[in-house]
């Protein structure tokens, strides 16, 4: 049973001590504990103040028709009644991410023997992941709250997007990286002039300093920490937009990347939100979780039947996804199970041929996510898991410039020639 | 005076000898020379059989309204009446470019104190940058035509989004480069499949190699050579993008770069066909030029007064951008004059600032094609060229991701530490 419970903050007032204007979470009413059902208000909380559950946003939804979100701009925040921000959200300087292209793969489909298929691309969001989504979203959550440092610790795409959010917003941010991490990412990181740290330890490590400081700083916002709950319903937009995309219904079948675990589980709240809306009609759909063998928890425990997620210590080319300890792996394991799909992993060199499939039949170049994705994808079709004549979404959340190491010695130019038309002939290409 | 002349085509029929289906072209009814007028039937060709001067499309256009362009596909598209491709063309399997955001940049608006000012962010295409618009037009082009082949000359950009849009449409590609390329797009045009040659030379080099190879080889589409003038109606769409974003008008200034000059003069084309079909009112606009001091010959030959282009030998970061012998280059100089403008040009340490700034000021990414660009804008400011009052738009054709190593000097982490928070408090950030 849920009770509201009493919060450090009173309400209507911020983490530094100003009001909140009215409607500054859209039609969110509350916190509530995803363990328990205990409510409390809205504020920079993500454990449940009774059993330390993950907290989720609540909402008090009014009547919203596909008319409105069509009218709405060409980004996530024609989706902005069914998050947790206000209602002029378009209007504040934010990176505009979202409604990235749904590309009908017909020759990916034929190579795998899958009926029909479609690649959600994300990689034309701002910074080239799905990230700029969830950032968005806690943007709005921070300055709503108050809060005056955009952080987060990052595998990555996170920084670049943390990074790039809080240029744009005029804020200041602070972004955690493992040391070892790709020169593209810790360069298209810094460059936006924010502050970066590069920390001597993998991502679980530097998740854990994170929540430290979060705990110890005032007025610091780490989007994937202590503003989870609202950055997390960022990930839903996928889910919205797939259906919108296909014409306002829900695909049969989807594969999507895990790390923490987060965005498949906001398909699925997606997804859900929109059949109770009676946005799309109520049909079935089977979700699938996608991750690389070197960091594969989530996948061993549905392999093994367990509902807990037993920690590891990564190793994979994948780093985006390397997060050894997620903090929604018994979500993902309920929601994959509850609507009949699964989650399966795929070695570096199967993620290295994922990259290179989904590049050569469709001209998309995805980063090793993406690979881990696609190679997913081929397995579950090979083993019987994703029935290949239903229709199938495939999500590609990252940018192959980001991860250029994956294929740099797997690909490159046939020749290289004087340039003249008989050096051109004698090449024999 | 113009009249249709004779080709070796015959009406109807394509350059592999199979007939073109009615509507092929959409609205486009012939090629006409833009240096003598003289007309002649569309095929692959680029060159005026009267004069060899450079072949434009020429259409009888229907009447287009707002309403049918807004109720398009969220892409190119949209304005497929008015580009020279088929009415399906949206169901024919392409890489869906376009339709990129457009942020109003008031920091960086700040900084240079100009009024108002946005940032027309194409790095969201496809493959990250304006190219995908330009090929997407090619590839239809060369599909009516029965050409079998998708090949292109590059300086980079243009060979990804051949390599992609080819993947995508399941045909060979062909595309040179010179060898000296950045690593990060060799590896993104080779990913995708196709055959990528490496040419010893420059741009120029491998330009002129390719328009040899043109002439020998039967059925190949040289985006940029033998189908150039659809090609080139691409670029008209980053015209009607902004108009359409900006509320259907027109920007009073207009900041582009300049490699062949073909964006800047179809982006006035494009503006000039919203004008005569009533699509946004009849105000006055400056078109302004930005090119790299190290290869600028447009811009010196503005300065110097001169209607022609003296080719030059390139020499800057801004590789994308290092076409020293410009086939636009006297029609770039025609807009600029006759609209107000000005073409101007900024050193490579200028260019490398012009990443930062827009980066730190607004969280977007430019490879060095758009810090030419953000650089040039604030030259433009400075020396009073460009009025600070009018409202102006400022291109970033292309990312950052792709041209890392112009800031990898530049920008890192500002500390490496232990992943404790004593560590962090240490650290002082
Ligand atoms: C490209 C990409 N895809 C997918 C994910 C997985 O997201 P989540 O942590 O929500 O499972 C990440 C996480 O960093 C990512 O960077
Ligand atoms: C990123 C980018 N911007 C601008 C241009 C200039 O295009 P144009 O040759 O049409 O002048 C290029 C050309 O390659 C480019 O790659
Ligand atoms: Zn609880
Ligand atoms: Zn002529």
């Amino acid at each position: 049973m849920s009770a509201v419970i009493d919060t450090p903050t009173t309400t209507g007032t911020t983490a530094s001590g100003g009001t909140t204007r009215a409607g500054a979470f859209g039609h969110a009413t509350n916190l509530r504990c995803r363990a328990c059902g205990a409510e409390q208000q809205l504020g920079p909380f993500y454990a449940c103040f009774e059993c330390f559950g993950p907290l989720e946003v609540a909402y008090d939804f009014p009547t919203v028709t596909r008319e409105q979100i069509e009218a709405g701009p060409k980004n996530i925040w024609r989706y902005r009644s069914l998050l947790p921000v206000p209602d002029d959200i378009a209007s504040i300087p934010n990176t505009e991410p979202g409604y990235t292209r749904l590309i009908q793969a017909d020759n990916l489909a034929r190579e795998l023997g899958i009926h029909k298929l479609w690649v959600k691309d994300d990689s034309g969001n701002p910074t080239h992941s799905f990230k700029d989504r969830v950032v968005a979203v806690a943007l709005s959550a921070a300055r709503e709250l108050g809060l005056e440092v955009l952080a987060c610790p990052s595998t990555g795409n996170l920084a670049n997007a943390v990074a790039a959010a809080a240029a744009r917003a005029g804020i200041k941010s602070v972004v955690f990286i493992p040391d070892d991490l790709e020169r593209p990412k810790v360069l298209t990181t810094a460059v936006y002039g924010g502050t970066l740290v590069a920390v001597r330890g993998n991502y679980d490590d530097v998740n854990k300093l994170a929540s430290e400081i979060a705990g110890e700083e005032e007025g610091w916002a780490f989007v994937n920490v202590n503003v989870r709950p609202y950055y997390a319903e960022g990930s839903k937009t996928l889910g919205f937009e797939v259906a919108e995309q296909l014409g306002w219904r829900l695909p049969q079948q989807v594969v999507i990347p895990v790390a923490s675990g987060a965005q498949l589980v906001k398909v699925d709240k997606g997804f859900g939100e929109l059949v109770s809306h009676g946005l799309v009609e109520d049909a079935p759909y089977k979700i699938f979780g996608a991750q690389a063998t070197g960091c594969s928890p989530v996948a061993q425990a549905f392999r093994d039947g367990h509902d807990v997620v037993q920690p590891v210590k990564p190793d994979t080319i994948a780093k985006s996804l390397a997060i050894g300890n997620p903090a929604d792996g018994p979500y993902v394991l309920d929601v994959t199970r509850r609507t009949g799909g699964s989650v399966a992993d795929v070695s570096d060199d199967e993620v290295r041929d994922g990259i290179q499939l989904l590049a050569r039949t469709e001209g998309v170049f995805a980063e090793t996510a993406g690979g881990v994705t696609i190679a997913t994808l081929k397995k579950l079709v090979e083993t019987g898991q994703l029935d290949p004549d239903a229709e199938t979404v495939v999500f590609n959340t990252g940018d192959g410039l980001k991860t250029l190491d994956a294929v740099a010695d797997r690909v490159g130019p046939a020749a290289t020639i004087d340039p003249t038309y008989p050096a051109f002939t004698a090449a024999g290409l």
